[in-house]
């Protein structure tokens, strides 16, 4: 077992899973994340308009009764390994989520797309870097 | 404090932090992910060619000094605060990482792309899907 502390708390105006408009269709969705007070300098440097990774730790997902599911919970859409899906519903319920900053507050940072259910724990933030997380292209140079 | 059980270990020819190539440079390197033999089933749909994220815990990564840091190490650079760098050494050490699958043999995913410490422990693995993955332009389309 792996021990770790939440960095900070997502602020949404959903309660629970469900709620959050799913993939694509929450870019638009606006957000807080909370940073723990004494994380509040280790934000210098990130601007407005940045991209950023926040990954989180589901703590409101449901247990897997199948490593077998229907993407999206789809039933029109053929079964496939969770693996291959980005359902929180997963082994180990982490996400991943690409928001944009809009502005910093002392320990808060606005973004948009933040597609999380209010009081979700976060993990860590990280800048978007265009080398590190644009796939490569088939002849092997970033996109 | 959070308990999370990881899915797998990181297979790597890199035995200390450090020693893993940095930032883009890590692109060519080979590396297997060995998945928990029963989570097996949920590989089911990845085929090679893909690109995936993987998410770890850094258990090798140091205690924190500071909350600004010199980016990749680098003295040269001017400290910024690490929530604006990918620095492994982070309040909360986990890792993102996209690789491109080459090949899975039963519980083991042999990807190139994986910059980590031989042994590292793996939180998740997610299919990279360009509608939430990539971006959007300043006029809020994906690019």
């Amino acid at each position: 077992m792996i021990q770790l502390e939440p960095i900070g708390r997502a602020r949404t105006p959903w309660s629970k899973p469900g709620q959050p408009p799913k993939q694509g269709a929450a870019a638009g969705v606006r957000g807080v994340i909370e940073l723990d007070q004494r994380w509040a300098e280790g934000l210098s440097g990130l601007t407005p308009g940045r991209d950023l990774w926040v990954i989180c730790h589901l703590d409101q997902s449901r247990r897997l009764d199948s490593l077998m599911i229907h993407p999206r919970g789809d039933r029109n859409r053929p079964l496939t390994g969770v693996f291959n899906t980005r359902s929180p519903n997963r082994p180990c319920p982490v996400s991943l989520t690409l928001v944009r900053l809009e502005e910093i507050r002392g320990n808060e940072l606005h973004v948009k797309g933040l597609d999380l259910v209010d009081g979700t724990p976060v993990l860590d933030i990280k800048p978007y870097l265009k080398g590190l997380d644009a796939p490569l292209a088939a002849d092997g140079d970033k996109q």
